[in-house]
């Protein structure tokens, strides 16, 4: 039978990373779980980020899945090295592939990440890149309202070029020549910030880079897909679905798709 | 103590990956064994490529790697299945990354492949793309005359234009978009081939995307350097030292590189 290849995220932001893997592994099936009901992750302690983490890949388990991707940077930094110790699968993150596609973007290794409040106090974005090459000098910024535009579906509007040109002033007039989109749900601003910082920035999603080490590990470990059976995706919500299927349908361009809404933690049937 | 990356090659082909794997870990270790004695590899029997293959990673392994790059197309379809069997290190080959790199490019899914006859008749990369993509429409051509003119230093010269032209005459006048290096020798010759095929093609050098793989597997298995101890990488080869050097030091920009001279198979002491 068929095996889906599992994403959890805090909300619809690892639908971005899901674009990608679809584009590039268009055989391969999905299931996607957004903890939207307990979104944003962003300003939460770790240890509740790792049980959350921890919530949301056993369910997924529970459904068969043959790798997991973290595709939440936040939960990335809380509990990614914990949660491929306690399992049996592949497990990644978004912030390595990130970090390597700065790395090849960038020319006078001068990188700022962008993430939510955890991710930065994480400083995961600057251990990765710096372990990577130690000569590159990282600035991080916090963007705490970016998630809650996104997740209102706000994010072509007025207002995300407000919270934008606000939040991303400290990078005007720098020497710095990439930023990484440090949270899944960023690349859906990822227009508008570009606009604002004009040609000479490179902005990195790490979607494309992700989706390569998805397809590069599947290879790997001898679980690319062999073809067959029909693919059937999943995408599950904690919160509200239509919200998630309007954004969802925008974003990866699926006509009729549909959520499935559960319950997770002390409400839900683990 | 600092562990080294293997790099093994029928020649000098596969210092087209060191340069990427330099350029995307500053400060990894690089042991590199080309086997130019035997070169090529091309028109040999896969079983003979095997046991050549073998010679060659017990050579790096008994130095201490802590992974294996197959960075030679003809080594990597012969014997990758069987070497990643044998070794209890992480062991990668250069097909699926070029694969993966050119499927990415290819806007219209018409890819060629250019490699040695072994490789060719091997069908990997047919099967390598047509298992990431069913729609793929492949094209192999065998140019048995590139190895040679590279492994001879005439990579820039007159007599290179004119086997480029010769070779890829089949591809003039196609709906190709994307033409893959499959062969690790060719990207000393990309310039004159992408000369020769015009701007409408996307060239792919599988090193790139080999050494984000490289870096991925790395952090995936925890084994990225973690600085400290001085780099020493080390280069080996089974045929003329002087050769070789002029050909690294060149595509390497590393300039007084010592090049170690060995013997493998019956000749040498494995």
């Amino acid at each position: 039978m068929k095996q889906a290849i599992g994403f959890i995220d805090s909300g619809v932001g690892g639908l971005t990373v899901v674009k990608e893997v679809l584009k590039q592994l268009p055989h391969e099936q999905i299931y996607y779980l957004g903890d939207t009901a307990r979104c944003p992750y962003g300003p939460r302690k770790p240890e509740e980020v790792l049980k959350f983490t921890r919530e949301m890949s056993h369910f997924l388990i529970d459904r068969g899945i043959k790798m997991l991707v973290i595709a939440c940077n936040t939960a990335t930094a809380a509990a990614l090295v914990q949660i491929r110790a306690e399992l049996d699968i592949p497990v990644i993150g978004v912030i390595q592939p990130g970090s390597r596609a700065a790395l090849k973007e960038s020319r006078n290794n001068k990188i700022a990440v962008l993430g939510t409040i955890g991710t930065v106090k994480s400083e995961a974005y600057p251990k990765a890149l710096k372990r990577l090459n130690h000569q590159v000098e990282v600035d991080s910024l916090a963007c705490p309202k970016f998630v809650s535009v996104v997740e209102s579906g706000e994010y072509k509007s007025a207002i995300a070029k407000k919270v934008v040109a606000e939040s991303l002033l400290p990078l005007k007039n720098t020497t710095i020549d990439t930023v990484i989109l440090g949270c899944t749900h960023y690349p859906l601003l990822k227009p508008i910030i570009e606009n604002f910082l004009g040609a000479d920035v490179a902005v990195i999603n790490s979607g494309e880079e992700t989706a390569s080490e998805v397809s590069a590990l599947l290879d790997y470990h001898g679980l690319l897909d062999s073809g067959g059976d029909t693919i059937k995706h999943r995408f599950f919500t904690t919160g509200s679905t239509s919200i998630f299927k309007n954004l969802a349908e925008d974003w990866l361009g699926m006509q009729d798709m549909h959520i499935e809404h559960i319950k997770l933690g002390e409400g839900g049937k683990q």
